[in-house]
């Protein structure tokens, strides 16, 4: 079975676009999907990148919004611009790895990115993460517990350093074995490397 | 008929690979195709962006050289990296303009493209260029006498503040009506609007 490697940040609002199309690009093309959360400001850092918010040639970061639109309405998918952008994603993306370590990852992440996205919640809030978690039915405070601990930041730290080493500069990147591809725009590509995977 | 404006530099690459799929675009949507030949180093100059093959992020520049081998091999057309690149491309933009005021710009277009792209000449030297509109069957000297005139001068700047004026920081460039799309990548959603153009 062909692996799909996703590595994203919950902070990317191309990685929540991208994120909505995966199960069923996995399903069509019966590859096993693999969330790998990574902190996406640690990967700027190591690469010298920069978030396309932080755009500093004013045509591109004009048409950068406009784009974003029009991915938006494209795909159909309820979006709104976070309020809160761009939010410190360090304790959320611990998370996710200590959600996954108590197997209650898919949840967490069902739970998450719509709030993020589409409802426009200030999760770099630890507060408003613990309600955001509380209404999904997941033990909160065991999360962000968790969270805080040494096996968290390590799964964060070593998920994100594995990026970088492989050659990650954004998100959201995929791999297909040691194929990279960069971007929700490239999921075509991603597609037909699973297909050629099989 | 809906408009699609191309402004296109020969020097870029992704424009070579967008220009082969736009008169099938362009025939499928019953769109009138309208060549705009501008000063991409203009464009850089006046937007503070730079060549992607300028990328100082060595992650992005080695990721760049993959995803132009997956295009190059996706649309399955003849391409060669130019051994020359970058080329200056002042005097063929302007020659593309006095091309196009003697009435041969498509034999033009359709000499030099794949000269620079797919056979790797130097289109920066004019000897080379007019041995190539040579062997085209079109007057070269007569298009570089009028290329190095004021006429084709002002016409490719006109072209290039007209671009920057309308938003464009690279290349290539389209327009459908008043939306601006970047990039070969980006050529479904010129069709869609195309077709909502009708």
């Amino acid at each position: 079975m062909a692996r799909l490697e996703f590595f994203y940040d919950y902070g990317s609002p191309y990685s929540y676009l991208a994120n909505g199309r995966l199960p069923e690009l996995a399903a069509r093309t019966g590859a096993q999907l693999i969330y790998r959360p990574m902190l996406l400001g640690g990967v700027f850092k190591a690469t010298g990148n920069r978030s396309p918010a932080a755009e500093t040639i004013e045509a591109k970061r004009r048409y950068g919004a406009v784009e974003l639109s029009r991915w938006v309405a494209h795909l159909g998918v309820p979006f709104r611009m976070n309020p809160h952008f761009p939010i410190d994603t360090l304790r959320l993306m611990r998370a996710a790895h200590a959600a996954h370590a108590q197997g209650v990852f898919a949840a967490f992440h069902a739970a998450v990115y719509p709030a993020f996205w589409a409802l426009g919640e200030n999760l770099g809030d630890e507060a408003v993460v613990a309600r955001v978690l509380g209404e999904a039915g997941l033990d909160a405070g065991a999360i962000l517990a968790a969270a805080s601990a040494d096996a968290a930041k390590t799964a964060l730290r070593a998920t994100t350093d594995e990026a970088v080493a492989r050659g990650a500069f954004g998100a959201p990147t995929f791999f297909v074995g040691d194929e990279m591809f960069f971007g929700n725009d490239r999921l075509d590509f991603v597609e037909r490397a699973l297909r050629a995977a099989r």
